[in-house]
């Protein structure tokens, strides 16, 4: 696939900036009639495209189908959303001029930002690429996407992005609503062009904290809402050891070896109190562990490079590597330390190895492993294993509360619910912008921005703003949610 | 006033970052106590306080009296909030373990992002300042906040930290919950603090645009929510001009004028058909203004700078200017140019003044007014004078939308009503945030994050997310906004 061309990106970037008023200017139910146009579409295409995706990622069949199925559900979501109209955040409160001051008519909704720019992940080729929640959620707001493809799957990227645009000009959207570039440096231009009005990214800290310091030195910055990457450590207190200890072990190793370690939730870390028995099992399992082929060969090296540097490190021993294969297959590799090594030195070990390794973790009672929670940045999820009777839990979420998105218990945090409460973010690094999500339905707020309308007579308001609620959206009138038309 | 030490300003920070964590446990209404408490110690200073700004900032007493009143009915509508408990955006989804994959038990919340640093601007001692916006919403957030004073009225800001911070500690805030700190290097050194998580500033764009690349490229980049001023155009119609001219004449002088001109609202601009025949009015109005002291002589200098630099340019001519007075007072003026000057080089002339001084800009018709429309980046407001028949508003307002965050119909921009339905920002170079308000309730959002629990046991949910609804919170369980207990 040729990198776009500075010529190509400029009809890119002139169409999106085209698209943007009319994209805006219809009505929720046409745009969510679009994204379900763009679902039934990607669904009916999976045959073609998932073989191209097998190809491209490495990644196996069933967890592609099953990341088309997400992807497009996602998009059906958003429609759902566009529907029901409180995205809208409608607000109308009525003039009252006996108010001291006075107070005008003052009538509030959210409007989109104008064009995004999306960077697709190489992990998720559907979910978080082309199709995924980025592309939807910019979409629902009514904002158009040009997507900068991540270089690891470009054939697909251009398929899927053909069936996506086809469907959507179908469906009654202005061309130029959805675009793909390839490049580097279509994607660095893009993004400091003044027509892109906000960027989303899921990547690696490296990657993230470029374009971020692009977008935020721009003449005029933009949001840029990227996902960056995570350790995603968890706790097992002693209590959960004993009841459990060996279901943890399973799961713990099915988690960080699940699609050969490639999530941004894998679990980096395992804390287990010292003396809990769990080695052998755990050798054991992680030898048994297939050797897979990675998303590429950049990605492949960088985990080699990164998980051969901790293993090199004083504080790291080696417990156990999964059996060879061929060249190309990655073994699951677990390492070990403490975490009093940890605390003594923590800026070595709290990196992110992306792939198939994790880090198993000794403490030696409550309170340090307390302060090791303390020693972590931000994170996309955090996770206790613990029993009700544990009195170390309410100190130890104190401090993942403040580091962490998502908090689960006696879970894995592989695997991401696409619903209303789920939140997929987290403070930095996890993400660039901690009040955000990159998943459920409130990541449409990102490329949504309020106006105010003071005064204005019935003609000049949006439909959704109007004494007549033709849409029916929901609205807060003078303070009460109502669904009705303005007496 | 001295500047506060380095070593002030870590007791400063080390107590707000102490004060995290308590301040966040408590209950809504708790904090809600609170704001009222502050809100009735600055009520009740007010006799103390309204002097001290006279003196430091030299605006008018009803002016202040004003202001402390909008300041502390602006604590008392977060108090508000805060009991109603909607803002927490509470979002339930049950466990389903029948969905493929099957769902986890999920639990959404928002949470403090921490430690907040407030920049207070000069223009409004009260309003924008210590006891200002950014404080009661951040506050309310469950954040510590440390407010940077604005040099123009240190011992105001000294005295009015002293009435809030005493006020607050009685009604149960941990220590360190507000601070307030003096001295550039002070700010500077605060704002790259990782104890600092975030922080909002009202001033020019020159200061908060150096501000906001500190945020940016601090190792762990942090919100920045500024509001850098705006030029807020106004647009007559001719069918607005011919059945209303003299009125519109008469509020534009009034306007722009008002406070000395010294509101980010202030009307930069009045665009108006040529051949209006209303300058001589017009000149006579501003001539008639009586000359007025500014905050400072910083910013009066400024503003004569400016002011001097504009009336220079070959495009500008000089209308009127007000009467003469003290050396020390500043003269309406009131400037003119052309649409078609604006859009042949409209860089020169689309720059802020702040002070009484604005621009006339006669356009030749409705295309041209269309096009100078578009030539605008971003606003906090723009304002249209039309009649009902206009068919210029509806492509003019397709403009407006996409550049200002209140768009206001025969009226005037000065005067900001705190409201649910206010929206206070706009795209760059309005504010650097343009999906965030730094008015109204939903301002509190720029100091909060999400929180997803999954799976969690009871005894570890945070009690507003608990199937027990104690707080009574508004929860969407499952879909459906409810204040009850899960069955």
């Amino acid at each position: 696939m040729n990198d776009t061309t500075p010529e190509e990106l400029e009809t890119a970037l002139a169409a999106a900036a085209a698209a943007a008023r009319p994209l805006a200017a219809l009505r929720p139910a046409q745009r969510a009639a679009m994204l379900r146009a763009a679902a039934d579409a990607l669904d009916a295409a999976e045959g073609d495209l998932v073989p191209l995706a097998m190809r491209e990622s490495s990644l196996p069949e069933p967890r592609l189908t099953g990341e088309v199925a997400r992807s497009s559900g996602q998009l059906r979501l958003f429609a759902d959303m566009l529907e029901d109209g409180s995205y809208l955040e409608a607000v109308i409160d009525t003039a009252d001029p006996d108010a001291t001051p006075s107070r005008p008519d003052l009538r509030r909704m959210l409007v989109p930002l104008g064009p995004v720019l999306v960077f697709a992940a190489s992990n998720f080729p559907f979910a978080f690429s082309v199709p995924g929640g980025d592309t939807a959620s910019a979409l629902a707001a009514g904002a158009p996407v040009v997507v900068k493809a991540h270089p690891g799957h470009p054939e697909l990227s251009r398929r899927t992005g053909d069936v996506l645009a086809a469907a959507l000009r179908k469906a009654g959207a202005p061309d130029g609503t959805l675009t793909v570039v390839h490049g580097t440096a279509a994607g660095t231009a893009a993004l400091t062009d003044p027509r892109i009005k906000a960027a989303a990214f899921t990547g690696s800290e490296r990657g993230g904290r470029a374009l971020l310091d692009i977008a935020a030195s721009r003449p005029d910055p933009i949001p840029f809402y990227g996902e960056l990457g995570s350790l995603n450590p968890v706790f097992v207190t002693p209590a959960a050891l004993a009841a459990r200890g060996e279901e943890i072990a399973d799961g713990y190793v099915a988690s960080f070896t699940l699609g050969t370690g490639q999530f941004c939730t894998k679990p980096g870390l395992l804390f287990l109190p010292e003396g809990h028995g769990l080695e052998q099992r755990l050798a054991d399992l992680v030898a048994d562990v297939a050797p897979a082929a990675m998303l590429g060969e950049r990605i492949r090296e960088g985990h080699a490079e990164e998980r051969d540097r901790l293993a090199g490190l004083g504080a790291v021993r080696t417990v156990a590597v999964g059996g060879a294969g061929a060249a190309d297959r990655v073994p699951a590799t677990l390492l070990a330390t403490t975490a009093e090594e940890l605390l003594a030195d923590p800026d070595p070990l709290l990196q992110e190895c992306f792939g198939p390794t994790s880090i198993l973790v000794e403490y030696s009672g409550a309170d340090e492993m307390v302060a090791a929670a303390e020693a972590f940045g931000g994170n996309l999820t955090a996770t206790v294993h613990a029993e009700e009777s544990d009195d170390v839990v309410p100190p130890l979420l104190d401090r993942l509360r403040e580091r962490a998105g998502r908090i689960l218990f006696n879970g894995w945090p592989t695997g991401v619910a696409v619903t209303s409460a789920m939140h997929h973010g987290g403070p930095w690094p996890a993400t660039t912008a901690s009040v955000h999500t990159s998943v459920g339905t409130t990541a449409v707020r990102r490329f949504l921005r309020p106006v105010c309308y003071q005064d204005a007579p019935q003609s000049a308001l949006p439909e959704a703003l109007a004494d007549h609620n033709v849409l029916g959206v929901p609205r807060r009138v003078d303070g009460s949610l109502t669904g009705e038309d303005l007496a």
